[in-house]
């Protein structure tokens, strides 16, 4: 099983890294890392954003032409790319290859913006969901959202929830749980803040400034 | 504030980024990436285990020789690393120089290894407790351990637990709560197996076959 991961400047590493373990388990899994810039320009690795955590290896997305999950995280570098036409058009075209198409956080603008999710119920990081309706989708708060072969995840970490019921999907509930259990995946948040619902007025403000300033 | 970071090969990859993408939203932090492995060798770049991602930039452990924070994550390949003696002296002189030392799943085993957990609590993957007790350490069943300035957490994903209780630590509760806004980490795992305590017999004996296969 092909899993074609979009890697670019600026990209939220856990986006793409929550459901990469969770596929690394996956009995025969293969990895292919796709970038839009070139090997020579790139050295072949894309920087996160933050911690300029330096990911590879990236190679250009002319030379991956069919996964059967496509996995787009989301990051600030998502923002230009919505405009960028022939990583647009690899989406389509790569998509057209896949069973099951996917995103973390603002990886589903990018979708969206390939026209993918066009009226289909699809998630993003809380911050963007006027951006994605724009885009053409209809957004929902929830942490995982499944329409057809889409598989769309919220915010950064629940890439994890997304990678652990795609895998229940795909291989059956066993192997999920047991990944999950491998993982140690008992999550303790030590705050009730991680939703926009239950965070102060103030604090979900703040974070909403700095979350959209590249929009 | 400097965040220093152990990279190695078939390390896992969850464990150094949930925490990572954290720290990366303290303001005026600043990560190096150290590595056992020299830059002329590796490129630079060390491949996590399973899904052969390439992270870097690593330079030698020998290049770096203080941190405000030690984060040192686990894989498969710590196993022959807590008998790598050059490494093990390096974990112990960056420790002076720290005001946390962390860990998280199997990284606990090098800590330990490098004495620095003699007769303190510290927890770790569950199915390497006993390594852990062998290796001078007093395991404990807690997703996030603090002993002093050492700070260790369970399996793979307890790092993003373990990186929100030490920024509340090290800078207060609104901005780790705000950090846990920002990822969106409202967790929703599909399945209640996260936990040897919950998971079925049997498949907490396959798992734990696989996960200590190295030991």
């Amino acid at each position: 099983m092909k899993f074609a991961c979009l890697l670019y400047e600026d990209m939220t590493s856990l986006d793409l890294i929550g459901p990469l373990e969770v596929f690394g388990s996956v009995p025969g899994a293969e990895f292919v890392y796709a970038s839009p810039s070139s090997e020579e320009v790139s050295g072949g690795q894309v920087s996160a954003e933050r911690t300029g955590l330096a990911l590879g290896p990236a190679m250009h997305f002319d030379e991956v032409s069919s996964a059967d999950v496509l996995l787009i995280p989301g990051g600030t570098g998502s923002r230009e790319l919505t405009r960028h036409e022939p990583l647009l058009e690899w989406i389509r075209d790569i998509d057209r290859t896949t069973t099951w198409t996917t995103s973390v956080c603002t990886g589903a603008l990018l979708l969206a913006a390939a026209g993918l999710l066009d009226g289909r119920r699809a998630t993003t990081h809380w911050a963007e969901f006027e951006h994605l309706a724009k885009l053409g989708a209809l957004p929902v708060h929830e942490r995982v959202v499944r329409d057809d072969k889409f598989v769309t995840a919220a915010g950064v970490s629940a890439g994890i929830d997304m990678g652990l019921v795609l895998v229940g999907e795909m291989f059956g509930e066993l192997l999920a749980q047991a990944i999950q259990l491998g993982i140690e995946y008992d999550p303790e948040p030590p705050f009730d803040t991680g939703s926009p619902d239950r965070a102060p007025t103030e604090m979900v403000e703040m974070v909403r400034a700095a979350a959209t300033a590249n929009d």
